[in-house]
């Protein structure tokens, strides 16, 4: 069944992963969208400020939402439409070899008095690394289409 | 020369790109981390909330990082280490054809008290489309490289 603004309450929680930090996929991201001799390269990753190799923050970000759309969250009816990330930090780096895990906790939700079929709902994502390090978290609003009318024991909306 | 915190002035601004959205790079991105029907194809897009296919927001956001790491800003002495990501929007879709630019505003900077080498460089990103529409904002505080001692005129350590 579909996922809705109404199945979504705060509290619920949906887990991803686990997925593989590949070295050659490292490396492919960084060449394209992050050069930097860090991400690029083992030596130049061994003398830089992170003491290895590491995976670009975005690649991180980019393998997170890989494990958002392979969750149960997949579901939601009008896919998964993303419209604020804030809180983005990256906590640790993640380095080739590396596995991620990823926490997807719904902690609010509004519905749209602008556009009466959707609804906000807040999400906070947390990744972590094979040794259960926290290694990126952020918080993020989707756009979510409703099932029907607003509920008594609704939040109230925007 | 090296860029260090000293030159990061508030008020600098940076260029990036132009950069083009490479429709079959759209797709292979899409494939690998955000494998939605209006991401994947041009068919499911024009059927989906969005009317077209759209690029990922997330590759955007690397796209992004690639117009960051080629313009003047890549000079910087320990190479762009994000720190956090606030405010992240994505304004309007971007779609497989577009090309992209990019400014890159210095907003804010602070010595760091507990490293310090170093300072945290606060910075606003904006991504515009080939007609001038914003399509992704963002804040952004980097780490930064100190050449030496602070000066009488600049802002507060943190």
């Amino acid at each position: 069944m579909k996922l809705h603004f109404e199945d979504l309450t705060p509290g619920r929680v949906f887990l991803g992963g686990p997925i593989d930090v590949d070295s050659g996929e490292v490396n492919a991201f960084a060449a394209r969208y992050d050069p930097q001799p860090f991400h690029l390269d083992a030596t130049a990753g061994a003398q830089s400020v992170f003491g290895a190799q590491v995976a670009s923050g975005w690649q991180t970000a980019a393998l997170t939402m890989r494990m958002l759309t392979d969750s149960p969250l997949n579901q939601i009816a009008n896919g998964l439409v993303g419209l604020q990330v804030d809180k983005l930090v990256w906590h640790r780096p993640v380095k080739p070899g590396d596995s991620l895990r990823a926490e997807f906790d719904i902690v609010g939700r509004k519905r749209s008095q602008s556009r009466p079929g959707f609804g906000v709902v807040n999400a906070a994502w947390r990744t972590y690394n094979q040794h259960g390090e926290l290694v990126m978290s952020l918080e993020n609003a989707m756009w979510v289409a409703v099932r029907g009318p607003a509920q008594p024991d609704e939040e109230p909306s925007i």
